[in-house]
């Protein structure tokens, strides 16, 4: 049953570490929506503009995800999608990259797809 | 916007686990539907008696789930639930736990909660 979700899923993931690993995190202001809720580590955003706050005030100058482990499923019948990966976060001139676990809910929406909820958490220990 | 549905993620992940951990894993069943879906690691399965027979088939005498993080967010109208959770997972008689992280879309039903999607990943190294 995964195999166009997770198709959908891995390109959207490629494209958002990407983004975000970048030169200017502002530009996944495009994947949120008003009612968007987003959760890093222990803060809770809602909203286009406080979600874009949240990204760019990360205090970190350089990211590097890698993704080691990506499943999706379709999430009932209006096609969205549920997304739940694992990986490695390399932060700034650290040596050793935090392992980390991110959950996306992707909603269909005029051909592509927006992040209606978005959680982020690091593993430690 | 996160309070009563981290409390009901909540109640519903300590049944969750002291079911799986406990003597009888088929106990699980009455929280999936025929059109849920549960991926355990890269084991993919859909429906009550294909996630009950995959759950009672997992090749650990003894569970123990401890959780770390528990974030759960509305997901929409419907009063539909995602949560992630990471916590830390001790298998058998092993000495050490292994951190895992799971992803639960619980969607309302008569007063109480199905799992629509169920996924599991440990997190290894």
């Amino acid at each position: 049953f995964a195999a166009n979700f997770v198709g959908v899923a891995t390109e959207f993931a490629t494209w958002y570490y990407k983004t975000i690993d970048g030169t200017d995190r502002s530009g996944l202001s495009v994947v949120y929506r008003p009612h968007s809720m987003m959760t890093f580590e222990t803060n809770q955003v809602q909203g286009v503009g406080a979600i874009k706050e949240k990204l760019i005030s990360l205090p970190f100058q350089k990211l590097n995800h890698q993704i080691s482990t990506l499943d999706a499923h379709p999430s009932g019948e209006s096609g969205s999608i549920i997304v739940l990966i694992t990986g490695q976060l390399l932060i700034d001139d650290n040596e050793h990259p935090q392992k980390y676990s991110q959950c996306f809910h992707l909603v269909p929406e005029g051909g592509t797809y927006y992040v209606l909820n978005d959680i982020f958490r690091l593993i430690y220990g």
